[in-house]
């Protein structure tokens, strides 16, 4: 969904932020832009202590900021003890999302029995299935194709070109992006007099609410029941999660990360991007498992785990650096057998 | 493709596919569900022996499973040799994939000299080029688009929002997921004054009979010839398959694996999750590839393949586990050294 | 885009790509094929002198090579310095993308103050936001989204299915292949109350000139500002770029890459396949980065990189090397703990 752009004084976006205000109050905020490109007009932000000389040259209308900063700003300052979370909010301020334009586009096809709530959205050339309910100030984006029998709740944001399985239900407040796929065919199959056979897949996919699923990512629906993605989580680009997954919520998983399936993800568990996990694995709630690792058993204690097969971060480190001082430890053995041969002799 | 639910009585379906049943033959089996939570009008099926303490407690109406577990089933019996072909073909039987609805929607858009069965479904939004023909009972999901050229194979099932490129050629039984992408350029690039610039792809792509493609998986057309996916090949989400490559038959690739151009892959070959094979290298039928391993030159006996670069999974196994004790390696050695210090001093 | 094919004579192939003709100069050639499968009026090329054998054997009707193998050629010879190049130049001259039709599709969906080149094309069921521009002969394809207030540049090639959100700027001669996404959202996070929510991404995507995206890769928009790829760089498919990256120019991506976001990729950059680049890196102009490598510091020093964290390519194959000569280390070890072990009883 396009976002418009609505100007705010710096006490305006103050009050919406909950942030306390200090310098100008009528400074007048019309765009955001980083620290050090910011100019007359943009609100910047100072997400980490080491751009504090930045901060100091901005030329930013205002800045967003921890009170451990105050004295080094130039401008008007908007103080919260939790600036990442202000600058979120100030930026939906500043640039909301669109108002829908509510109502069915006349290129729309829709199946019998649909039901679209009047302040909900259908845009060119979606398709939507028999018996589907599309709830209030839910976007249907253009070339969107959703399956019969799905249930999409209300704000919800799906599109452009994305597809829904049949049955798919999407929580309140998800947004699903362009060419996400939830519920396709999950990867079961049996072996008939030699060759694979696909095993029907007859479940579905289930967001709970305000879930992310980003761009080109693929959720596979159940074998039998459901593959699951618990409130919360978000998920980025080129993502796949196998059929029967149970996810969150509150979890982040990064790009092109991939999980098989019938794996159970445990409340607040983070995957970096390229990770992997196999498939029926269950993961503690709490645990981060960073980039290109893959995780291959049960995880039952959180922490950070890396490297494939997964070990505990640490661990991995001390691996990795023990790897590349092989060579160093070959040379000193060579050494110790150059001083055991002749001692050998001496000592005949 | 949805799928309906046909309800049949235990004996219906044990006829239907090929098991002995044992128990009561009028029970009335309306769904099926996991061993753990089957109920009343649910088929379940014993997948791993481990699983037989399931088996005893379930509240299932009936289920598939092997003679040697027969005496601890509490409800009736569908006895198969091949319990996991048995339940495939259960499930096709209670889930039928819906009777399509033949003919073409009237917001699809046809090219010139399209064919179409009369016993096919071109679905809404399609876009179809000219001269493709489609044949019976295949299905153009929503939003699908068929270029110019090609030949649709009787029952397949493609899309919807998935993309075929002009001359694309796909055998009968295919079924090709939402977002998937064949006959994408290849990936040939020459150096024109020091600039990378397309070198021309002409081919383009051909599957055979019984093929799956996942979701958001891209096949890339020849450079000048064919890239051919072998009979019964499946292939999972977000894989990538560079021009020119010959895969199968009956080969398996799992989720966001990727081959580069030019590969073979044999008979009956399984590559696992986000494993990757450089151009030009030929793999012998029957080899595994495990997950995220890297393949980067030809192998010729079959057998089972791990890490990067790939080599034997034994002898990964055995690396993997020297790696992670390498610092007791550094320890042993330390304390030699130490132990030779004084000796040499005491010899002097 | 579909492409035709256009026969021409030796003599007219080898004056439009620039090479010398030796041999028959009315050689009719109607097609191309590799050299071992290339008949009668095919063209062939000579990409790798371990192939002349091929060449002595060709049943070509003319060969694309170099000065150093002319000797060997059994037919028509199109020599040039440059073979690779005068390849590319020559498909384009046999099979010329097809000729659009201008105009726009009568079931396509445009958005007020669209404007449209009458030379360009908007092809069935697309969708064109509001005060898009699109440039003479730019090809929109069937079922791809642009979102409003975009630029496509003259001769770019879009879709089929692409989308691109609300402002993204594409180059002249730009192609971006099918399922491409350009402009979704980044994957920006803050923490609220100890739940993951997303921080508003208010930027966009630019493509510069003669940019290749390739099918399924997605390219998210900036977070404030713009997401950068840079003139003549071509990504395959699959590929994730997080936002604000900016990339090339000159840059070759290939297929399942990722880089994080607030990447910058250095002119003439490689990537290979399944690699990925953690968030804010800098990586140096001309760096190579081999398959399934992990940068994860900033590449200062030109050179060419593999493994996970990456380290110069020359220690990476000794690491490697040395890891799969442990076991032998140990055993040299433990011998010398046991000539040890009695020369110190000896010794006592």
């Amino acid at each position: 969904m396009p976002r418009a752009r609505v100007p705010a004084t710096a006490q305006e976006l103050a009050a919406a932020i909950g942030a306390e205000l200090v310098g100008p109050q009528d400074a007048w905020i019309t765009g955001a832009a980083p620290l050090d490109s910011a100019g007359d007009g943009d609100l910047a932000y100072l997400a980490d202590r080491r751009y504090r000389p930045r901060l100091k040259a901005t030329e930013a209308s205002a800045v967003i900021l921890g009170p451990e900063v105050l004295q080094d700003c130039p401008c008007a300052a908007l103080v919260s003890e939790r600036p990442e979370t202000a600058w979120a909010r100030a930026l939906d301020r500043l640039f909301p999302v669109r108002e829908l334009i509510p109502g069915i586009h006349h290129t729309a096809v829709l199946g019998s029995e649909v039901q679209v709530d009047p302040e909900a959205q259908v845009d060119a050339q979606a398709v939507i299935g028999a018996q589907t309910r599309i709830d209030e100030r839910a976007w249907i984006g253009p070339g969107t194709v959703v399956g019969p029998g799905c249930r999409i709740g209300p704000d919800c944001r799906i599109g452009p070109n994305a597809t829904l399985h049949e049955a798919t239900e999407v929580g309140a407040r998800c947004r699903i992006e362009p060419g996400a796929v939830l519920g396709g065919r999950g990867f079961g199959l049996a072996s008939e007099e030699g060759h694979p056979r696909e095993i029907p897949q007859v479940g579905r996919v289930v967001l709970e609410e305000d879930v992310e699923i980003g761009a080109g990512s693929t959720v596979d629906r159940g074998a039998l029941e459901e593959t699951r993605v618990g409130r919360g989580t978000k998920i980025d680009n080129l993502v796949q999660i196998g059929h029967n997954c149970r996810i969150g919520p509150d979890c982040i998983i990064s790009g092109q990360a991939g999980l098989s399936g019938s794996v159970e993800l445990g409340e607040g568990c983070v995957l970096a991007g390229q990770s992997g996990v196999a498939g029926h694995i269950r993961i503690a709630p709490g645990t981060t498992v960073t980039a290109k690792a893959g995780v291959t058993a049960d995880i039952g204690e959180a922490g950070i785990y890396s490297g494939f097969p997964h070990q505990p971060h640490s661990e991995w480190r001390r691996d990795v650096a023990a790897l590349r001082q092989i060579r160093h430890l070959r040379a000193r053995l060579e050494a110790l057998e150059q001083t055991m041969a002749p001692s050998r002799e001496g000592g005949s």
